[in-house]
């Protein structure tokens, strides 16, 4: 059975508890705690799975592998029940466009050891912090809505009637961004996406508060 | 015929070229240069073409792409000759991961509108802008190179005796690390993929120096 090692607040682990929910595909969790004991994603153990101490890492049928896209990815390939992208070679530009949009730019800037470097060595204060956090978001959603409000679609989720990986990617950021105290105001659109899937028992299994190392 | 948008000293527009490239896909340049008039980046017709305002995107018969990874998926669904990624599920996988360990992990961090905000809203000056710059270097070649020994393949590239995305997404943030002074010491095996790679005609053609806007 896969193993998925994550951490219940990690959005990028949030990402692939959705995309095998959404194939409906069983798995177990193994929790690597972030913050507790300096991290044991740091831990020698970890780190032979995971040479970037990050989560999440998926395991499944000997096949090793980190980095939550390449995991989609994978799951995509290998799962081919409820596709995560859509057959059109646009519309797969398009969702891939989109997740990378939360994945390469805006998350990488927003997480842990990225907010400990501003904290530890450049003595950045917590106000300054949150603007910092807060810049990424704006930027991030203000494009992300704009390419979906471009897309035109009339269906619930960021491509239309059809869930994909742009949702995967999307609404894990939200519920980050709500952590953070962000006023999703100005992005009526993601409001609105992230209303629908989260009305879906799918998404429900897969929200931070609802996994075994919630605290 | 397609159309790249880039910017010579643009890593993420470096791979979009390799990728190009390797394929021998015939493509037109439009650069978009990110510093004079306050950064091109930012005009609204380029805006239009991509709301992140970033570099690369790419047309291609009417489709509208931004984000390079995105852009290298298209290439390799569209133009099979010369495939970016290996036929096993398992290689597949490893390619991505290492791709965005560069692409999602590395490379965010450390580019311009990053920089810009270390300096302009941060006041971080030019040392420890430095110490970033080289801190994410360090954290994501490491890990990078840990996979390639790890995945003990004896061919000349990352993946073994085929070019992948990883090559395309490795050698663009080498030529970055030289450019920032960083010591390649640590990483052998990265050096000699890097070398092995410059050898090729169709890697030096996409260097930044030889393209039409360098400077």
């Amino acid at each position: 059975m896969i193993k998925l090692y994550g951490y219940w607040r990690s959005t990028a682990a949030y990402r692939v508890r959705l995309a095998l929910n959404i194939k409906q595909v069983s798995y177990s969790q193994q929790s690597v705690h972030l913050v507790k004991d300096g991290g044991e994603q740091y831990q020698p153990e970890y780190q032979s799975l995971n040479p970037q101490g990050l989560v999440p890492t998926l395991v499944d049928d000997g096949i090793v592998i980190g980095q939550s896209l390449a995991i989609l990815e994978y799951i995509e390939e290998k799962y081919s029940q409820y596709p995560l992208l859509p057959s059109n070679v646009a519309e797969r530009a398009m969702a891939r466009q989109l997740s990378q949009i939360i994945a390469c730019d805006l998350h990488p800037l927003n997480n842990l050891r990225v907010l400990q470097y501003l904290s530890n060595q450049l003595k950045v204060n917590d106000a300054e912090k949150s603007q910092w956090y807060h810049h990424w978001l704006a930027q991030g959603f203000s494009a992300f809505e704009r390419l979906v409000a471009k897309w035109d679609s009339n269906g619930p989720y960021c491509l239309g009637g059809e869930l994909s990986m742009a949702d995967v990617c999307l609404i894990p950021q939200i519920y980050n961004a709500d952590r953070f105290d962000f006023s999703m105001d100005a992005y009526p659109r993601l409001q609105e996406i992230n209303q629908n899937c989260l009305k879906l028992a799918r998404f429900q299994d897969a929200i931070p508060e609802n996994q075994p190392d919630a605290v």
